[in-house]
């Protein structure tokens, strides 16, 4: 039988020190063309209750396995004491298709694998941090902030969220977590004060006005991840100096780049994907005053390299 | 954590006598278009081996579960003592996108529910079978007798197949198992002493010319599952009084049926689908001499009825 992993048992195989240059490898593998990613596969649900299922898969040429990830959403779960998200990783050998490990993570190593894509862009284009500035208060508001500890040693954070109560559940848990937390206002209170904002909601319209980022910004924005989500000012996208995408196809499609690119605001030429950053560091920022933007939609190298990752570091 | 199955465990749970009706509900819910199921999954490998992976997915409408099976063929593995054909089948439920069981099928159940189509097939549209020809000597021409016993009582076997070690195992192993097998020197022969014929090959070009077939004869052609695979002469399938296909849409795109279809010798609009058969009766063989085929290219609602099935049977 294949080794089968539980969440506990996955959550200590982790090692966030040497996953993040796995998944720095994965994002090269990607950008370079040598994955093999088809179409993802997609079931909705609208009874007995709402929900959906995104089914990625695919591999690196040459390397050992192939990865599928089964990731649902039944938002109508919290209602019940079950998680909305959850899902598995399955991973084969790519020289007999033979099945190797399940591993049950329930989701999160695709929040892993999501807050880790973030510090790699942090690590490729922020300036030395200031202050840590979050829009949202979900899980990846959270992790994105403790993953950012991998590149930088900035323990002050500036959040906003728009749900009083969910801002104070978060300025509490990342307290004990060893953060300092102030809670702003309004977004433009937070890039007044932060030199690297990540912005992490389910917005579909624009949070973060151009006039008031300063100069020197760093920006992930991985809250875009679907047709008419945005959480960014087109004019700020126009603005910035560089622009990253993760996937330039997925990113200009559906991403938070698809709204300048759509208005012609933006050349889609000037998007370079974060697997060149990794590869060419001379493509990084240029000066401590250029704005850099990194939009991050996802893509299944990460899933694979997670999930290898894990595989490879698991006790049974 | 969710059940999982070995597939000893899977074949203890298996009951041909109710899978039969589940399989046939399936049919009937999915040409009634109560099924969601998306186009399949598909991956391929050229190093270190030559070797595929689909990925079918999908649901009945109100029912109780989603099925993921991931299946793989990697031709190198029997040199090496390891499988060629692989897979696994997940179920989850539908209220909560939770995972149920994962059964470790290895391909089995693809195999079963395959066979099990013929039965049907059969059931509905063969008249009293006087003798079973079989063309192939693999894994369905095995299964595909074996299930006949569902609808049956015919034990009388005759074989074709182009490797003659291939085809004296197939008598060897079909008579351990209670059958009385006669080897035919070519199809005619086949075609001449059997009123029902189940093509199992993996042939591109026909197999079996109009001429040589008997007036009654009822064939299920399952070998056809692909772009340029062919058993049957499009003349025969011209003839034939009925015409029946597990999916019109897949059998007419890539099945038997999509050759004679393709040349304009059949209108599409006479090809009928076998759940339209099993919920109206009245639409089966009409005399004793008409010629009835049934194109079967596999549909994922056989897949989703037989894990249920053994899902709902397993005794953990």
């Amino acid at each position: 039988l294949p080794a089968i992993a539980s969440l506990d048992q996955i959550k200590r195989a982790l090692d966030i020190n040497t996953l993040i240059g796995d998944i720095e490898r994965g994002f090269v593998a990607y950008s370079r063309g040598e994955t093999v990613v088809p179409p993802v596969g997609y079931l909705a649900f609208d009874a007995p209750n709402a929900g959906d299922v995104h089914i990625k898969y695919g591999y690196i040429r040459g390397e050992e396995f192939w990865v599928v990830k089964i990731a649902s959403g039944f938002p109508g779960n919290a209602g019940r004491g079950i998680p909305a998200n959850n899902g598995l990783m399955l991973l084969f050998r790519q020289d007999t298709g033979e099945l190797a490990t399940i591993l049950l993570d329930e989701g999160h190593l695709t929040d892993v694998r999501t807050a880790v894509a973030g510090a790699i862009a942090a690590k490729f284009l922020a300036s030395k941090v200031e202050r840590i500035g979050v829009l949202g208060t979900g899980v990846q508001a959270r992790l994105q902030v403790q993953m950012l500890s991998l590149v930088s040693p900035c323990r002050d954070v500036v959040v906003w969220g728009r749900a009083t109560d969910r801002v104070a559940l978060y300025e509490r848990d990342m307290t004990a977590l060893g953060y300092y937390v102030r809670v702003a206002a309004s977004t433009r209170d937070v890039a007044a004060a932060c030199n690297l904002i990540v912005t992490t909601t389910a917005a579909r319209t624009s949070l973060l006005a151009s006039a008031d980022v300063r100069p020197g910004t760093h920006i992930t924005a991985m809250g875009a991840d679907a047709p008419g989500k945005q959480e960014l000012d087109p004019a700020l996208v126009a603005r910035a100096d560089v622009l990253v995408a993760d996937s330039r196809s997925q990113c200009l499609d559906h991403g938070e780049l698809a709204h300048s690119a759509r208005a012609k605001l933006i050349d889609p030429a000037r998007v370079r994907e974060l697997g060149e950053f990794i590869s060419d560091r001379s493509l990084g920022r240029r000066s401590s005053d250029q704005i850099t933007i990194a939009d991050l939609t996802g893509v299944a190298v990460q899933d694979i390299q997670i999930a290898t990752h894990v595989h490879r570091r698991l006790q049974y």
